[in-house]
């Protein structure tokens, strides 16, 4: 008889998340977040493929990392080939070498560590805050206070030895982190952070864009994000040098000469190709009625779900404005053993929807790493939902 | 009197060059090398953006990896993001790892040495061969009598201790590179043998098609080669499994799963945007014309040049079928100290042309790195200039 009333109950949340779904996306099948390309896409295209310019230098490249830098508010933006290159070189930039030790969120998409690997450092795994669904600063410090001595130079590992060099926050599912908490804890322990804002184009927190709060930021432009190049990125910061470095970096760091091909550095070949920045820049032209959309979206669906018991969307932190890239319901923790009831009801009713990333500390290649606690992050994982978000919905 | 013999010399040859030429290219300015887009670039790139599917999936990526396939002969094509990741999955894969040793030729660019170094290990550079521009065999065979100690893992480097594990011959300018005379060697040392094919798309050594005479190769799609893809590359293989594995490597090595995201290896954000891939379709379609237009080419600067003492146009070495990818010549020893004054007067006359890449074992950053002796390649690097070379010019 109780299970039963078990199974009866599982079956209602399931049913109740796809009548308030159908409620605000109608009949028929939903991807999770799909691109829209109804502005001037072709025509820069078509443009761009006339001009011959299609590969490493080109007007739309300019004119994109122009956009970029005027709408973020940011001194400078060098777009890249995509948004691992962009936190992989904003990284490096910030002084991160091989050896070093850097602090990341376990709940984020696979890239932000990777980044860090790619330039032989390692990563530690931090909590999330149930509030931003970033990294916590509470959390941060405590950790800290465990693990790092200060030194003249910076901070240092207790344990290790090796120098704890960054902190790289992600602004998550478009949701802006605590940065002033977590700006005051990289400044007392001389850290430098590095925003991983991949998700967070058209995200403010304070009423500044998010991505230039520390050294440098990370964007991404991947077929899924807010506006596409179909792959691409772009490093932000404030720092002229800085952007000067990046955009030498990541054009195999040659030195400009009529003839002459001399690499002054170990460089990379991470320049965003005229192509897909002719892309972007069409999408960048709609970049306000995405974000209206989506923020339209967040109210219906805020509205939709008020009746679902054991659910809520997420909303957007205090004082922050988020560009809702991917709405995210979060069921309660009674109700957590039915998310993979409900992801198999809804995928199987048409409307995608998909779990959290697979925790960052829990992956086989990173299970070896350090990690401070990470309640909040493994109950949020447990507890977390994307539905479908593209914009265009609302 | 002797000097003013010399400086009309001097003058003659720049002249002879510039008329020999404008012979072939008529008046007017060219550039080194452009692509060309007269086939169905606008159509398959419409059809993309059209389809939504500009990013990581989508079918130009799954033909153009057939096509590429179906052409080369190899067995696999992955494609990615630009041949130097290629190739360094590719080095990857072949079982490069931190702390190993590489041999690579100092003619080449950069990307090949890079390639090395993103994995950790250490480039070793060696001469080349004044009939292929390539890695010579005999040179690589001395350099690895000096270094080498075979163990029963491989090769050891008798000095660092390191083990030395792969050799990456590159086909330059498109000549084929003694590849019967390297794999020998590469045998008998027990190396894995990884070809730079980035310039040799249309490359044939014996009959057979460059890319896949070792265990992987790599090729590049950048704007100034062959075909473009705006930026791109792809692994080669005839090894069904480094196939997947270079698939799922570059494809951030996520498991297949309905919504998980679990990441079992470090894996790259390396995968081809379809929107690339979508002008790449359309190029091959052509890459048989373009192949035909730039041997005419060469046809007809050969007999330009027939008549200008002191320069020759480089041919194809024997049994090999070049794809001619930069046109080059070579100057007479005697008369390479007027190198500069020749790029200095075809440039300024509009015609573009170039010298070699700055050698690798000159360039900062891998000055310290271990080399044989090097002076085929430095009397090539001295006399070698690329002439103007696109699809079209004949």
């Amino acid at each position: 008889m109780q299970q039963d009333v078990a199974t009866a109950m599982k079956t209602s949340l399931e049913q109740s998340v796809i009548q308030a779904l159908r409620s605000v996306l109608g009949d028929g099948s939903c991807v999770l977040h799909e691109p829209r390309f109804q502005g001037n896409e072709q025509a820069y295209v078509q443009e761009c493929i006339t001009s011959t310019f299609v590969s490493s230098v080109g007007r739309y490249v300019d004119r994109f990392e122009q956009e970029l830098a005027a709408f973020t508010g940011a001194r400078r933006a060098v777009a890249v080939v995509n948004g691992t290159a962009a936190l992989q070189v904003a990284l490096q930039l910030a002084g991160v070498q091989a050896g070093d030790e850097v602090i990341v969120p376990t709940l984020t998409f696979v890239a932000t560590a990777n980044a860090v690997h790619y330039l032989g450092a390692t990563p530690h795994f931090v909590d999330s805050a149930e509030d931003t669904l970033g990294m916590d600063p509470a959390a941060l410090k405590d950790w800290l206070k465990h693990v790092a001595e200060p030194t003249a130079a910076g901070s240092r590992n207790r344990h290790t030895g090796c120098p704890i060099r960054a902190i790289v926050p992600m602004h998550t599912f478009g949701h802006p982190c605590d940065l002033e908490g977590l700006l005051t804890i990289a400044h007392d322990y001389r850290l430098a952070l590095v925003e991983d804002a991949a998700e967070s184009l058209g995200s403010y927190y304070q009423g500044q864009h998010t991505g230039a709060f520390g050294e440098l930021g990370a964007l991404s432009f991947n077929g899924n994000k807010v506006i596409t190049t179909g792959g691409g990125g772009a490093i932000l910061t404030n720092d002229e040098r800085l952007a000067d470095h990046a955009k030498h970096l990541t054009t195999t760091a040659k030195q400009p000469h009529r003839w002459d091909y001399v690499h002054d550095e170990i460089g990379y070949n991470f320049r965003m190709p005229n192509l897909n920045a002719a892309l972007g820049c069409a999408q960048f032209e709609q970049l306000p009625s995405f974000l209206a959309s989506k923020r339209r979206l967040a109210e219906r669906y805020a509205e939709a779900f008020r009746g679902v018991e054991s659910v809520r969307l997420m909303r957007e932190p205090k004082d922050c404005r988020s560009n809702y890239w991917l709405q995210t319901l979060l069921l309660d923790e009674a109700v957590a053993d039915q998310r993979d009831a409900v992801l198999t009801a809804t995928n199987d009713a048409g409307l995608m929807t998909r779990p959290a990333w697979g925790l960052l500390h829990q992956l086989p290649p990173y299970q070896q790493c350090p990690r401070a606690p990470l309640s909040v992050a493994e109950s949020l994982a447990r507890r977390l939902i994307n539905i479908p978000s593209s914009a265009g919905l609302a």
